[in-house]
């Protein structure tokens, strides 16, 4: 279950890192219109962090996404 | 932003509940089939709790969906 659920955050950091620079946003930057902090972000899209629902909803507004499709694209 | 995140936990706790009902699994069993105490299940339903990456996965395995499904349900 561990290897499952490192691999789902892995996935869906990628999804996040993919976007935000397909969005030309520095991790800086994202981490501001987030409202959390550069190295939080960093170890998100690494897929090191256990997101929280609250973030997951902050992170797709900030990348004028829904949260659906950041799974959908995240095969999740 | 409160507000927003304890509706989003609300929507996605309802559409959990109703899929939940709708398989015939009670709450208890659910729990067990989760992994996670019925008192917290309990809570997820009712938008009580800003529930991890980790336990939206393993709820939406429980109930034999996506996680993308689950979201898109609540219009997240």
């Amino acid at each position: 279950m561990t290897t499952h659920i490192d691999d789902a955050q892995k996935k869906l950091g990628s999804v996040i890192r993919e976007r935000r620079r397909a969005a030309g946003i520095s991790q800086e930057a994202f981490a501001t219109e987030v409202g959390i902090h550069r190295t939080y972000i960093g170890a998100v899209e690494r897929g090191e962090r256990n997101v929280s629902l609250a973030n997951i909803l902050r992170i797709a507004t900030a990348l004028n996404v829904s949260a659906a499709q950041l799974f959908n694209e995240a095969g999740l």
